[in-house]
C-alpha cells in the first residue's frame, strides 16, 4: 500500500517548519509586545456554532465530522432513500472543523465572559479548515494568526494595531503599504449616491476593485440595480485618495462624518512609522460584521516590484460580533496575518534569514568506536551545559558524516579521533566559512549562562 | 442561542494556555537540545492511512470526516436501506482525524524518505483525537509530545532518550522513576514458560499488573489458556527487580540474552542522572510494535507521596514501524510525554512557576485624558524598545484600573497623572511586593538589548 495525503493538505519538512515558525514566532513576539494573550479553542466545534455564520458558501465549505458509533441509526429512512444529503447531514453529524478563528473567539467570549478581564486582548495562531477546491497557494488546512481586543471602543486600539502591523512587517524585512478606510465612509458614500439601503451591494462591488477593475465595479453595481447616476457618483468618489477631499463630500452624512473623524484620530495617533499608512477609499473588505475602521496590508510595489500578491494582513472594527451568540454588546477590533501568503512572499524574495529558527548548534562526529564513547560523553556534557548538540551515532567514514552534517545544516561540527579523545582538545569546524579552530573541552561544557 | 462545546473538548483561558505552554516549551527546549527536529503533518489523514493500525477498538475511536458536497450520491441504496453504518462509512467518508503522532510519522518517513537524512530525528507536539467516552483527565482532543529517531539501531539513542527524560522532569521539578525493560526479556520469559508463541498474550496480561495486581494477572493468564505451571514461572519471574538475577534465568534464550545485553549497555551508557533509573521486569507496554528496550516514567512515590497517577511518559524501540506502509526496514526508538497528565500533576503539586510563560511586563494606567495621550506615546516607545507593555485604554478610576492590572497579572504597573506626564518621571509599582519606585522615562524607552 502506497501512502498518500488528503488533497489540499501538506506535510512539512524540518526546514519548512523552521521557516514557518520564524514567521509565527515573529508575529507572536509582537502580539506579546502589545499585550495580547494566548487563548486556545478546540479544532472541533459544534455545527450549531459554525453553521450560518459564513453565508451559504461557507456552510458548504465546512468540514463535517461524522457522529461516532452506529451513526445511521438515527437517520430517517425516507431521507436516506431519497439520498437527501442536506437532510441527512444534520442527522449523522453534529460537529465540524473550525472555519476561522473569529467565530470560535466570539463563542469563547460569550461562554467565558465572567472569567475575562475587559478590554480582553487575545491572540491565536492556529490552523483552520475549508473544503475549497485546492489550488496553488490555497489549502484545505492552513494557519491563521489573529489578534483582537473586545470590550472597548477606544480608537487607540486601531492606532496600536497599525503600529503592530508596521513593526511585524519591518521585522520580517517586508516593505508594505498599510491601507485604512472606514465603513462609515462607505455608508456615507451610499447615502451620497442616494442608496443608503444598498450599502451591502456597494461594499461587495467595491471590494472587487482589485480583481475586476473600475469598469468591472461599474458593471457589477449596475447589475445589482444601482442606477447610472449613482454609479457615476460612486466612481468619482472612488478616485479620491485624500481623506480631506472626501470629508466635504460627506458633510451631510452623519455616519460619513463619523468615519472621517475617527480615521483622522487614528491617523494622528499612530505617530511615525517605518511603512506608509494611506487612506484608501476603495478598501471595502467583504466581511459584513465590520462597522468601523478597516485595515488591509499589501506588499509595497515600489519596494518589491516583482511581487504579485493580494493582501497579506487585514482586519477591522466590529460593533457586535458576540451578538451572534446572544452575548452582550461588546465592540472590538482585530487583525489577521495571512501567514501562508507571507511565507510565499518571503520565499520569492529569499527573505528568510539563513538560520531561521535553526536550533542545532553542534554536531559531533567520531572516527572510531573508542572515540564514539568519548563523543557520547562530550555530547551529554555539552547538552547539560545548555548547548543544542547532536552526535552521529556510529564511527563512519568522515565523508559520510560530513554529508550528514550538511543535510542537518549543522552550524558547527566537532571531529573526534583518538588524538582528540586523548587530549580533550577538539577541532571545531564552522560549516558556512569552512574555518577550523581548536577548542578545549572545558569551554564546550561550561554552562551557557556562565559564558554569556 | 446558547453556545456550547463538543463533549470531551476544552477551551483554555490565557493563564491555562501559559501553563500548558510552560510544559510544551520545556519539552521542546530539550528536544532541540538533543537534536530533534520539528516536523508537521496534517490533522486530517486519509482513512486508508489510519484504519487497521490501532486494532478494532482504535478503528472505532477514529473521528471520521464526511466527504464534501452531495456525499450520499455515491452511497449504495441497499446499504442505506439496511442502515448499515459500517458499509456506508467507506462510501461517504475518506478522511479522518489523526489518532496519534506515530502512524502519521511512519507515513511521513515512507513518503519523504528521499528528502530525509538518516538517522532522522524528529519531534512533534500536536493534538490528536480519539472518540473515547470523555471522563476526568480523558479528552477527545488532547496533545501528544513525541520524539523519535529512525534509521539507526544504535543503543546510544536509548541512553540519550533516558537522559532527555531525566533532564525534562528535573527542569519541571518533578521527581520521577524511569523504568526500563526489554521486549527480548519478555520474549525470553515466554520461552522460559514454554509458551514462546504466546508472547502477545503474556505481554497484554503483564501490562495490566498496575491496574489489576498480581492475582489479576494470574487470572488473566489462565483465562488466556496459559497453563498453571507456566503461570507460576511467570509469577516468580515478575518478582525479580535485578537485571543480574534475571540474566541467568534466561541463559538458554537467545532473545532473552539479547535483551539482557542491550539493557546492560543502555544502563551503563546513561551516566549519572538526577532521577532513579530502574530495571522493571513487569513493564510490558501494550503497543505491539515495540521490539527492543521499553521505557516508562512514573512520579517517584517517595518524593511525591500524594500523587496518584499512572505513567507520565513512555516509549520504546521498534524494528519496523515503516513496514505498515511498505517502507524499507528502518529501526527506530521514540518517547512520548503525557503532557495532559504532567499538567494535572504540576497543578496538584502547585509546581508551576508563578510567572509561567507570562509575557506581559508593564501595564500603564492614566488618571486623566491628557495623561492618556502621554501614556499611549510612552507605551509605543516602550514597545519599540522591546518591553512587553500594555495600556489601559481610557482614564478610569484608579481602583478599577488596578483591578484590571491584577486580572491581567501584570508584574509592574506605571501610573500616570498630570504631574508624571509633565515630569517624565513615573511611579512604577511592583505588584507582587507592592513596592513603588520612581523611574525616568529615558530608562523605560532605552532598548532592552542595550541595557542587558
Amino acid at each position: 500500500m502506497k501512502p498518500s495525503l488528503p488533497k489540499g493538505t501538506r506535510d512539512f519538512l524540518p526546514h519548512e517548519v523552521r521557516r514557518r515558525n520564524y514567521i509565527f514566532d515573529t508575529i507572536r513576539t509582537y502580539f506579546h509586545r502589545y499585550g495580547y494573550q494566548p487563548i486556545e479553542t478546540p479544532v472541533m466545534e459544534n455545527l450549531s456554532t459554525l453553521t450560518g455564520k459564513y453565508g451559504e458558501e461557507g456552510d458548504r465549505l465546512l468540514f463535517k465530522v461524522l457522529n461516532n458509533g452506529d451513526f445511521l441509526s438515527k437517520a430517517k429512512e425516507q431521507d436516506l432513500a431519497a439520498k437527501d444529503s442536506t437532510a441527512v447531514l444534520s442527522q449523522i453529524s453534529k460537529r465540524g472543523l473550525r472555519y476561522d478563528l473569529t467565530v470560535p473567539f466570539a463563542r469563547y467570549v460569550v461562554m467565558h465572559q465572567n472569567d475575562l478581564a475587559f478590554p480582553f486582548k487575545r491572540y491565536a495562531i492556529a490552523p483552520v479548515w475549508r473544503a475549497d477546491r485546492p489550488q496553488k497557494g490555497r489549502y484545505n488546512e492552513f494557519y491563521q494568526c489573529d489578534a483582537d481586543v473586545v470590550g472597548s471602543d477606544s480608537l487607540l486600539y486601531e492606532a496600536e494595531l497599525t503600529q503592530l502591523l508596521d513593526e511585524v512587517f519591518t521585522k520580517l524585512g517586508l516593505g508594505v503599504v498599510i491601507r485604512l478606510n472606514h465603513r462609515g465612509i462607505l455608508a456615507g458614500l451610499a447615502e451620497l449616491a442616494g442608496h443608503a439601503d444598498r450599502l451591502g451591494d456597494i461594499t461587495v462591488a467595491v471590494d472587487k476593485l482589485d480583481k475586476i477593475g473600475m469598469e468591472g465595479v461599474e458593471r457589477e453595481l449596475l447589475d445589482r440595480g444601482i442606477d447610472a447616476t449613482a454609479v457615476a457618483t460612486i466612481k468619482q468618489f472612488l478616485h479620491t485618495d485624500d481623506l480631506e477631499e472626501v470629508a466635504p463630500l460627506l458633510a451631510n452624512s452623519a455616519v460619513g462624518q463619523r468615519g472621517v473623524t475617527e480615521l483622522r484620530e487614528v491617523l494622528s495617533s499612530v505617530g511615525p512609522l517605518v511603512n506608509r499608512v494611506v487612506f484608501d477609499v476603495t478598501l471595502a473588505r467583504g466581511l459584513d460584521y465590520y462597522t468601523g475602521c478597516i485595515f488591509e496590508v499589501t506588499v509595497d510595489p515600489e519596494l518589491h516590484p516583482a511581487i504579485r500578491m493580494g493582501s497579506i494582513a487585514g482586519g477591522g472594527r466590529y460593533a457586535d460580533l458576540m451578538g451572534i451568540f446572544g452575548g452582550r454588546d461588546l465592540p472590538g477590533v482585530g487583525i489577521s496575518f495571512g501567514a501562508e501568503r507571507i511565507y510565499d512572499v518571503l520565499e520569492e524574495l529569499e527573505g528568510f534569514p539563513e538560520d531561521a529558527s535553526q536550533s542545532l548548534e553542534y554536531l559531533v562526529v567520531c572516527l572510531d568506536e573508542e572515540s564514539l564513547r568519548h563523543g557520547f560523553d562530550l555530547v551529554g556534557d555539552m547538552r547539560k551545559a545548555g548547548r543544542n548538540t547532536d552526535l552521529y551515532p556510529s564511527a563512519a567514514k568522515l565523508g559520510k558524516m560530513m554529508k550528514y552534517a550538511d543535510q542537518r545544516a549543522a552550524p558547527k561540527v566537532i571531529i573526534i579521533g583518538s588524538r582528540e579523545a586523548q587530549s580533550g582538545e577538539y577541532s571545531v569546524k564552522t560549516m558556512r566559512s569552512g574555518e577550523q579552530e581548536t577548542v578545549a573541552r572545558a569551554s564546550l561544557v561550561r554552562p551557557v549562562s556562565a559564558t554569556e
